[in-house]
């Protein structure tokens, strides 16, 4: 890291910030101007309530449903709150639900915050299986269910989390079979655990929006106590950082309600009354439609440029994604591209940044994963990242470097 | 409260909340457009860092260094830290300090929302004791210390929480020699306990500023691992949501960085980036001109009116306060103020609200305090409010109502 810092010519894919040039500057002074030339009292700049403001809460809810039509805003209305970001609501709902030495079921991989989050509460992670293809096998999580009960480990469990939309940092989206599988898996298992389904990214498709609905729909996951959670910001402006949660038990929802008081009693009034003025104004949906095609062009451009560079001649494997930030690259499974290995340092030498994989799986932990974002780099810049990460993964796989 | 809230007339002096009044909209409008029109990338509108923006850091520490002149904002920039308002700050301290069963000493009477926390955490409230005027009792609290130990307690402590300056509920401020005398009673007992002083009103005077250093200068605080707390918010709006902890200890530090982290990986940049701007402008300074003397002006109108009304004929006693946004009221001993009382429940009648004593102490609790916010209402309702508090305070003082 000393390195990399010493380095200006360093070009990061590490990083999942957002490209500065399409953040919403116009869109949040015409926002903000709104705001302060309302007749009325400025509550804008007041405190709000532990819960998120109403009017938010209602135009969320409403956004929400036209994407799950089973739902009436109505309904998840009561549910809805409004958090710092969307990991506080991560945050909550662990911190409630878990002590240490409990277990969650995560996604592999997963997202890297998030383990590190369990880890800083003393909760172990364990991970769905998946097939080669990476998706979810319903017979290997079977098996591994009953392998819990029989360690007698069941009643540690306490959650399920998966991020099914883009993932952060698989950039895939969980079909309704894989996802209503899981439901019948834990079903089967007596195991009716509070399940957290993670749509950050949801929002942030490039030409189609994803299938499968929410954990919310699903009849499946109906028994299921459920939190839903997506954010604001990284579709519109990570720098106001907003994210809610949909909590349908009405108990877990009160428990975090609770310790939310406590973190902060509630979200800056001002970035919500933000968000509410651009969802109604359509600000919100001008914004999403900027960058759909911008963010499809960057994954274009370094997705391409790993194929020109015959990255995949070489061995590495990775679909191309329809949304979010990520490409997700498995390399030929004897390469090491963890935090300590040759490779990682090749690539800062070489100037380029990106996730080692082996930050991302909640156990049994693969060595040879990538996580390259195009969030942030411009796309010349793209290619020349592509240019120099294929350079050394070409060294590492003539031989001439190990 | 439902009756409360079923009464449109009600007049509330028991929010903590700021004057919609005064609240800065011009300056927010003027800092927004100052940063959308400024060149290059508008990364105020981009993720921030865990520990906060570099440069609001640096202002801060030199607008304490200001305060502090024995300080430098060399020294403070490194312990600084920008959280969701001061609560998140206390929040993290806590977090990392205590575990369930654990014993922090407090104010008497203290902050409610805190005590409310350590109670959601598990941790017990022992009160710092205070003599009839209000003042900590030197002598009491060496005994009090001493009973700790000599129940095999004192291993059980693991914090000292002050609010110093204009404090809520008491509107009093600490003197220089009682902050030291507690110091002195730790270290005569051998406990070097983390001490957390929480100055969210210390600029929110009317006239004068507190004279008290605080713990981070005074010397008899050296050996202690110290957490100094303030806020952006409620000097100026407390909508935008940021606070700052300057801690002296790095290990602590370091503790309470990791846990926000995961709690939010950072409080929102935009919010951050308008109070460098307003800091550096001079647009803060301004806004608290021109509301300390709205301020003190609410503040004559309700202690003026409850003068007027005849109070303290009826028994009632309370100091004039030097700042902050509360005056807190001494009943006659016999009269029960509590939310399960009578009396409480005539003001709602009456339509008026005040917070109960008896939410703000953390053992051995009174029932004869109220808190009474002029904060919200313009002078005209806090006058009427008065007079609705001093018409049931006679009512009881008669012995018409019990």
């Amino acid at each position: 890291m000393t390195m990399a810092l010493e380095n200006p010519a360093l070009l990061s894919l590490a990083a999942g910030f957002t490209d500065n040039r399409t953040l919403p500057v116009d869109g949040v002074r015409r926002a903000v101007t709104s705001l302060t030339e309302r007749p009325g009292e400025p509550e804008f700049l007041q405190y709000g309530t532990n819960q998120g403001r109403p009017g938010l809460r209602r135009l969320l809810a409403q956004r929400l449903a036209a994407l799950e039509p089973d739902l009436s805003a109505e309904s998840l209305t009561a549910g809805l709150f409004i958090t710092n970001g969307s990991q506080q609501a991560l945050y909550l709902a662990m911190q409630v639900l878990c002590e240490p030495g409990d277990i969650v079921l995560v996604d592999r991989p997963s997202y890297f915050v998030y383990l590190e989050m369990l880890a800083g509460l003393g909760v172990r992670a364990c991970t769905l299986p998946v097939d080669d293809a990476g998706r979810i096998d319903g017979v290997a999580l079977r098996r591994r269910l009953a392998d819990l009960r029989a360690r007698g480990e069941a009643s540690r469990l306490k959650a399920v989390y998966v991020v099914s939309y883009f993932s952060n940092p698989s950039a895939r989206s969980l079909s309704t079979a894989e996802k209503d599988d899981v439901a019948a898996a834990l079903t089967e298992a007596g195991l009716i655990l509070p399940v957290v389904e993670d749509a950050a990214y949801r929002e942030l498709y490039f030409s189609a929006a994803p299938e499968a609905a929410s954990v919310l729909t699903r009849p499946a996951w109906q028994a299921f106590p459920r939190l839903y959670l997506s954010t604001l910001t990284k579709p519109f402006a990570t720098g106001l950082k907003v994210g809610y949660g949909v909590c349908t038990d009405r108990e877990w929802l009160a428990r975090m309600l609770h310790v939310k008081g406590h973190h902060d009693f509630g979200t800056a009034n001002f970035n919500q009354a933000i968000f509410e003025q651009v969802l109604a104004d359509g600000g919100y949906e001008a914004q999403l439609a900027r960058i759909r095609p911008a963010y499809a062009a960057k994954m274009r451009a370094l997705h391409g440029a790993l194929e020109v560079e015959g990255l995949r001649a070489l061995g590495w494997r990775w679909e191309e994604p329809g949304g979010g930030l990520y490409l997700w690259l498995s390399a030929p499974a004897s390469l090491d591209t963890g935090l300590a290995g040759a490779f990682c340092r090749a690539c800062v030498e070489a100037g380029v940044l990106y996730v080692p994989g082996e930050l991302c799986f909640g156990d049994d932990v693969p060595r040879h994963f990538a996580r390259l974002s195009f969030g942030v780099l411009a796309e010349p810049e793209l290619r020349e990242a592509a240019r120099r990460f294929a350079g050394v993964a070409r060294r590492f796989a003539s031989g001439t470097q190990r």
